[in-house]
């Protein structure tokens, strides 16, 4: 059986886990303050060319945007989102758990546009009755999002300058990040991100580590007491330098976006596999998650193989489904997918 | 200037301010252990022939919502509503800052249909990922909505049905009960709110008191430990006879729906004159809120003599406003604003 | 049956009365947008002294600590209190539903000593493990105490400069502020306690009010988004003039320590009654509540013809009781309570 | 440079490691539904004689404490615990910060007794104005406690008992339960701490593991949506995987306590090295934490060849300071250390 469910599926890229495994009988000091953890933290520094970040290294995306977001907001402030966005919907609530409403706005293949946002924070302080609503505090994004699509540049550009036009911070959860950065076509780096963003963070989980995500705070001061806020979030790992291990080993000479991009290239090659086999492409996504409407027998025969998910419920005659490569994805897995065919 | 902004524009109606004035020497326990406090939930008790129903006595409808939805609801639901219900947009994160995702459901001029909580709660299940989302724990609905319009017996009928058909509570929100229970055509009963209902409010601010929402919980236990709850959400009046002795004073015989009555009456009266003289009604509104098209000269000479709020943005030419009657119009006041059409 | 059980047994004072009786039919603007408040809040900046100080009149003092304090701190920071405070033990955990802990420090008689909060915050900061602690981010200290005390003015002094110091806000719980302003000995004033507190409030239902709080900020934009977080708490009235005219009515010529004034004056001669009789003072409370231990016999035989409040359990043969005055209690309750002894 | 700062400063136990890379390129479903976690919660349930108990698996000690308790209490509810427990000092909030008090009780070298939990539950209900409290939900004890200590078995018995008797959950935080179980004079197992404990935690991170806290709850559906809360508190490991892999190689054939067997002996030796010497031992501990009263020149000397930790500040002449051992302790490091004295 191929496996196309998700990306965290298997454990870590091999040279991470060894660096695991090489440091395993040190001892060294919890909470981050270890020598892997500053070496993790100076090498994101300068890959974001942003010497004043603020860095912290957390375990889960959940964990990390639920802390992030509650540092960045005040009480009385929400969160804008697209209602495709993962904190919108597939956390279980943890931004209203600390307090904060998520604003929706109208997602396209799971953008938001800043001319959307725009005009929600337009009205919103238009409205005489503003000062009794949940005031518009941050925006978030995901890069690459939910249905794997990516922002331009120039789209980052615009909602970037939409944000600090009125005023508020931007943050980009980048769980999937590196296959983002190793898109096809893709016009910015990582550094346009930490430009752009006031705060994101780079995903290790399904990216190659075992777990780990580094959370970025470009914009000086955005949250203040950070440490003790990760901590009260239940966020803060005891043995933190096995996240500073993962993060080095993974960024320090580019082993994090050429594991993904290597996985970019099969689900590149798997969704034209289905396109010149007649099938429809459902989204264009130009990152390691496919989007396909197949007929059901299709589904069904190709499911003796492999295993993917379903995008929604079955139909009655033809379903959406999603086949996801990661980092652990053979070739064959794909030459082997596409025989069935 | 007539105005017309809203139906809390004056203080008590005159009857109930003289309850307040007769006993104001009086000394008594406090937080609604005196004979009042206990007087009115006799009746409330008796109006709604619910001999069992716990009766909470607080100050204003958002504390109101926020406290009992708080108590209905575990950490890892939400509450269904309107998508243009008071709680998912006027209260400034009240639910969300007690921990709880307003889940929200189209509108139908302020109603939402059964079917859609039917359909909303079947899909939320038959999602394989159900787990990871914020699961539907109670439904809210206004009575009468926020754009006037009210539920018929049968709506509610169906919407009960449909809740406890999924084991979820409704819970209603009666900031205007009384122009609901005396609206046009109206065709169900206090009784049969209290029957249908897990849990509502008689709304007093809005219908006749100074303040004043009077919480009734028809299923047993539905919330526990009530009363340390509403003094955690800083919602129990040190003085709660004042609570009591209004809700006696507008519900021991019939004054409440009395003085709605002829608010409602005035209403109507209001929307039949503009209808008459070409305006188009927007809402087909049978209690005491009005929503008229009008164009803006007509706003703007209207305004010289009354005040009334837009209901969204002004228009290019026409827009819409509302008019609010409350037990404090007059019918001189109605009178002199049909003059002016 | 005289009644000495508390301070809020009673509706308001007759001219409060009398000032929402005369303004009752008035048609004004909800939300404290209505001149009454307005004027409210022009008295209590004069009174204060500080033409920018920000005033917000709340209905209750839970409520009002429980907003005032959200509104203060960070999610990482706790409000320092006595052991004794209200916000500590009698408020159903109000502070904590927001989000917030109680860092406790020891009571003299229900006040704090600065010395013990200045070594707090060193220790506190002192432990290498501080960040994983609740910071302390205010001082709440209420005046009078929950034992009828008063800080002095050198006393405020003190623990104003210790707060600055370390850089937390000062805050004033003033739910019978009234009674420490007219207290036996006073030798400070409400210039005072503004001068030296960064908020604090201004108590009216224990001072003469039917109900309300006023909120005042001296330090500007201590609390961001006031309004909203106000609403938020669900602490917002609809009809806020109510407010402002009681407040008005109280503060305007003095009202408010005049009749706190007798209040004390009373406490005053039933606690000398007391201990002419030979009976112990528990503690030397100069404002309207006193503290007596008295066998057991006699407070038996006293509460066939008063009421009040045993303080702590009964004990074998003596107990502590507290007998409260306030603006409602007559002379003649006090002469013939006296009589009984 | 040896080190005894505390006992997570090491990677995992060498058998727990491989098993994680023995597997790590298989793939399995995430978040908790893979082979290797329904093996660890079959070991646990059976190793604990408890078959209906829910097993849940998380990351970290205060996050394993905060969803807990935020799912077994009410809003209204908060938990008792001694003063020197960690939810009371170092959590950073987060038990506040889900909206609960921690309702204190005096220690006895970090052991809370049962009657103070007794007489608090009693004295709160006696308490006229208990509704305006919090009240007790839950009682949290340490085993071992902060300071090494451990309850014996009649101690748990009735602490249980107590709790029962009034109705409340006992919950025992077991960060280092495995260093209770292999403590020296242990007279209980796993089956007692499971029969008495409603719910309770096995430590994985101090004990072998490279992370991770297995939450065992017994009393069932003592907590509701165990699942949805731990993805809400942002708690829920994507590749769950790796939890259920350590935790079934510490638990499939008694590594666990063996290796935790082994530091306890190790600072056995290392406490009576330290007592023959002629100093003094402060807290007769039994477990792997060992605190000890030097002379400061001897700190000074120690501290140039070994790191340890002060507890408390360091004094004139004398401080206390702690000693951890764990799994990687070898029985070099104590000889070297024991060398120095």
């Amino acid at each position: 059986m191929i496996r196309f469910d998700s990306d965290y599926m298997a454990g870590a890229h091999p040279e991470v886990l060894e660096a695991l495994v090489r440091t395993n009988l040190e001892l060294t000091a919890g909470y981050g303050n270890d020598p892997y953890t500053a070496e993790a933290r100076d090498i994101i520094r300068h890959l974001c060319d942003c010497p004043t970040a603020e860095v912290m290294l957390l375990v889960g995306g959940t964990q990390t945007n639920a802390t992030a977001i509650d540092g960045i907001l005040r009480q009385t402030e929400g969160v804008l989102a697209a209602d495709s966005g993962h904190i919108a919907v597939h956390e279980a609530g943890a931004i209203e758990a600390a307090g904060h409403k998520v604003l929706t706005l109208p997602h396209y293949d799971g953008k938001v546009r800043a001319e959307d946002v725009d005009r929600y924070i337009t009205d919103f302080y238009a409205d005489e009755t503003y000062q009794h609503m949940v005031a518009p505090g941050a925006l978030y994004i995901s890069q690459p999002t939910e249905y794997g699509t990516i922002y331009s540049r120039a789209e980052l550009e615009s909602l970037s300058a939409t944000c600090h036009k009125h005023n508020i911070p931007l943050y980009i959860d980048g769980a999937r990040l590196g296959y983002a950065l190793a898109a096809e076509g893709v016009d910015f780096t990582l550094r346009d991100i930490a430009r752009l963003a006031d705060a994101f963070y780079i995903g290790g989980t399904k990216c190659g580590a075992l777990f780990g995500e580094a959370l970025v705070i470009t914009r000086p001061a955005l949250i203040k007491s950070l440490f003790s806020l990760v901590k009260q979030h239940g966020a803060l790992l005891a043995k933190g330098r096995l996240l500073g291990l993962q993060f080095s080993t993974l960024l320090r000479d580019g082993l994090y976006t050429r594991i993904a991009g290597r996985a970019v290239e099969q689900a590149r090659r798997l969704r034209e596999a289905f396109r010149a086999a007649g099938y429809d492409v459902v989204i264009e996504s130009p990152t390691n998650q496919q989007f396909l409407r197949l007929p059901n027998a299709v589904i069904d025969r190709l499911r003796e193989h492999a295993s993917f998910d379903y995008w929604g419920p079955r139909g009655e005659t033809h379903s959406t489904v999603r086949f996801v490569t990661s980092w652990a994805t053979t070739d064959d897995d794909i030459d082997e997918l596409i025989s069935y065919l």
